[in-house]
């Protein structure tokens, strides 16, 4: 499996993308060259995922560069700083932007001296790493998540953890593609995913589009098809992990759990060493997001589905308590409880 | 409170109804004489809820006989019937529809020898009482529901068992709307009830028309909500319910049975007597409509939300493992478990 989210051109004059705001319906890829372009697919949404829109920054910082015609090296690492800052402002809150853009313009100081070439060359192999080290980050975490399942387990997912917010594979996704790769077969069943509906427009497209076994699901339905017995294991991705294990991530997350916990399923959140937080001590720790009632109530509607004057309650995220996820799978391990000791002592090896 | 879903005209020359397919964006009345007019209103679900339907086609029957302008007995009974068979056809599976029918057209046969006139009379009395029975029966079980609450209570619902599905009150909003008339202050979280929306299009609606302080969620919302202890207690309808208390109603509500039990949550099931089916021994025996994939990836939406060929499973109801049921209120009590005897006993008092 090679990234097809996010791919630098041969040449470094180019990275070309898919547009997620058309996905399901439509696979339109662009063609990203300047600054502005790169600030507007990360802003508009074009590419999301923390991991995705930090590969793209990156290289979106480089391919910049390689338009600057400009071979004077204190100009050159100026007018660098000055695309970085740029492009760091398209995202308020997304860590993984910040950190590639820092490596890719780290990248140049290093070859002070050396003449703007090597500059363009030391970026260019930088922001590959990014992605490179994304890429192994998620076959790791599918490899250990291959250990969990057998060959004909229904999976059920919620939001969307898979190859289009990441490199390839993706985290809470990985598992099912890679094993597919494999020649396992599984049955899908997704999570639509209220209200953004991340389950239906990107898991299922992306689930189906490798040839895997999808049934879309409305989310209170997770109930019936675990009572059925059609649910051998539930995988989610995380975007804040506590200390003690408890877990931050799309909002319903924790709902899923507690009716795996009472069907007896288990429930497995896939998680990058990296979104574990230790200055977090437990989920309380940790601020959930509110957003906007149109969510609910216009998105993607042809008209508002409620009374204009009634309020909603939108939280994106929501905290599952630990003691109700079965494992959590890390690039460097599966950690079991007690969290608090096996977070640890994985992070540390 | 008086019903205003279907409201019987003084000269019994017209019934007239809320379109609820326009609900809630739009108020619109309709005033239907024709048969033709009560089938399209009962077959296009501009009047829905069984209790609804069961109190529109017996009011139909009636008015479609007051235009007769026959006064021919025989040639009377005989238009009757084939009006009554129409209308009956407007919707395959309430049992309601029919019963109301029979009972508008049994009494004008009871009036045999009378003439028309008299028998026109004892048809206005009987559809008339089948409403007034509706909404004793609601307001029974509401008195019974207000036993079950406190001033102040968060109480989460699901799906739409309101005034606009039967007569006034309702049945699962029954005890909300009451105590509102009572002075009682509640804060009511509304599921959406995806894929139909009934949550937000219908419940939404009533409980804020009425005055209460709404919170819509999205169904995958019910987790948090509990968790932070925003919810006292949940409140449902319900379909069909097993002699041993299994409940089938619509598909989420076993899920949100199954977080109430996890967070320590009473959950109430609201059941008019004749929804009880003792031919049923357990939910195993009740059978589960599935429904168009459609209504999950178009239906509301400006356009597909998931890629074309994703299959979908669209179950319209799921069963409610007595054991998550805290009590079933029917309008001649509130019985707990074991359902087995207290469902018996207090079907026959």
């Amino acid at each position: 499996m090679k990234p097809e989210n996010v791919v630098l051109s041969e040449d470094g004059k180019s990275v070309v993308i898919i547009d997620q705001t058309r996905l399901p319906l439509h696979t339109e890829y662009l063609a990203l060259s300047q600054p502005e372009e790169f600030y507007d697919a990360i802003h508009e949404l074009k590419v999301r995922g923390a991991p995705a829109i930090g590969i793209c920054a990156g290289m979106g910082l480089y391919v910049a560069a390689e338009h600057f015609g400009e071979h004077n090296e204190e100009k050159f690492l100026s007018e660098l700083h000055n695309v970085s800052a740029f492009l760091n402002s398209s995202r308020p809150t997304a860590v993984n932007l910040k950190h590639a853009l820092d490596r890719v313009e780290n990248a140049a100081h290093s070859m002070r001296g050396k003449g703007t070439d090597a500059m363009l060359g030391e970026m260019r192999r930088e922001c590959i790493a990014v992605q490179e080290e994304d890429i192994a980050m998620c076959k790791a975490i599918s490899e250990y998540g291959l250990t969990l399942v057998k060959n004909g387990y229904g999976i059920l997912t919620h939001c969307n953890a898979g190859p289009l917010a990441t490199s390839c594979y993706g985290t809470g996704l990985g598992t099912l593609l890679l094993g597919k790769e494999r020649g396992y077969t599984f049955r899908a069943y997704v999570d639509e995913t209220r209200p953004l509906l991340q389950g239906a427009r990107l898991t299922a497209y992306e689930l189906d589009k490798a040839g895997i076994d999808v049934t879309l699901i409305c989310d209170n339905m997770a109930s019936i098809v675990m009572k059925q017995g059609k649910v051998n294991a539930c995988f989610v991705g995380c975007d804040r992990v506590a200390a003690n294990g408890d877990t931050a991530n799309k909002i319903g997350t924790s709902g899923v759990a507690v009716l795996a916990k009472h069907y007896g399923i288990p429930f497995y959140v896939f998680c990058p060493s990296t979104t574990i937080d230790f200055n977090c001590r437990t989920g309380e720790d940790i601020q959930i997001e509110e957003r906007d009632p149109g969510e609910i109530k216009t998105k993607f509607f042809r008209e508002p589905v409620a009374p204009e004057n009634v309020k909603c309650f939108n939280p994106a995220f929501d905290v599952t308590d630990s003691s109700l996820i079965t494992a959590i799978i890390t690039e460097k391990g599966i950690c079991t409880a007690p969290y608090t000791q096996s977070l640890r002592i994985c992070m540390k090896e």
